[in-house]
């Protein structure tokens, strides 16, 4: 997605050669016309899928998943990282690892909002060791529902986490693939070896 | 809002009297029609205070926020609970104790989003002792920001945040105000007495 793309390249930051800092539009302030164009283009790649549900993961997953679910007209479910005293009976959790914040957290949701029948849709906005998002596999399974694939904004091509969800046969759709941040760079795969690998 | 009590009075769930539950379209599944419809109306009511930031909070104002700042081309910034490891220069913080969860946090958020000059704007999903919000006004003059008001989904006008933040001199405009969970009813301030209250 060339507008993602040119995004990074104008306002990431290169904090290392494993962390990106883009949280001028993605992950603390928010560029809403970016996230329009982002749930259109998801909404786009899985439109044929009878998608019934988007399950995202708070809290930067919210954005990128509030739009994709108002294209494909299904409501979004937002996992939390900690049980809340309001949200207690019928939980479905699984447990993440967070290697930039060094933590483990118990992620929940509820059982009434997703349900055997349902066909998921996961949407989040960074792809990096794969923790996050195989934790939400995790919970879809154990809601007995349909993994239909997964919607990642920023995929870091060189973390494992990419071809660990491809080598489970899970159709992983990466609007941006970061081949590499050395030298303080951001490189992006081309094309043609996107499609490839 | 007519379209959002409505579905209050649907689908929300009271468990106590002070405890309402809307976690089916609000703060956990979320339904994204009924946010295009939430944004659209805190734009219209704020659209000639020249907005330049909307502010909100994880997790849940993230989604009325996002559409708010959509429908008023600026964007939106939300505070962090806790610090992340590749956040750590540069923060404006405050305190907040949530009597749901029983617990004090710290919010903070970058010192480069809001800046002096900036009219902000803070969205919230619900208005109950009103201490996120006191947390965000905090933050708003810490960055020597200009407050122009306070957006919030749900007011539960019994509790002391209204009174508070009126009381400060703080325009807050509540979409659906609730007058009393008593006996198990969500009981809405009428629109006579929410004119004079």
């Amino acid at each position: 997605m060339e507008l993602l793309k040119r995004k990074i390249e104008n306002e990431g930051r290169v904090l290392s050669n494993h962390v990106l800092k883009v949280d001028s539009f993605l992950n603390h302030q928010v560029d809403p016309e970016l996230m329009v164009e982002i749930g259109k283009e998801f909404a786009q790649r899985f439109k044929n899928e009878g998608v019934t549900k988007v399950l995202t993961i708070e809290s930067s997953g919210i954005a990128p998943g509030l739009i994709t679910a108002l294209n494909l007209s299904v409501p979004v479910i937002f996992a939390r990282k900690r049980k809340s005293l309001t949200l207690v009976d019928g939980l479905i959790t699984s447990t993440v690892h967070s290697f930039t914040k060094n933590e483990t957290n118990e992620i929940s949701i509820s059982n009434q909002y997703i349900i055997p029948g349902d066909r998921v849709l996961i949407i989040d906005d960074f792809l990096a060791n794969g923790q996050a998002a195989l934790g939400l596999v995790d919970i879809v399974k154990k809601a007995e529902a349909e993994m239909i694939g997964i919607g990642i904004v920023i995929e870091k091509s060189f973390q494992e986490g990419a071809n660990l969800l491809r080598n489970e046969g899970f159709r992983v759709e990466s609007l941006a693939r970061i081949e590499s941040l050395e030298n303080g760079r951001v490189t992006f795969l081309q094309e043609a070896e996107a499609t490839i690998l």
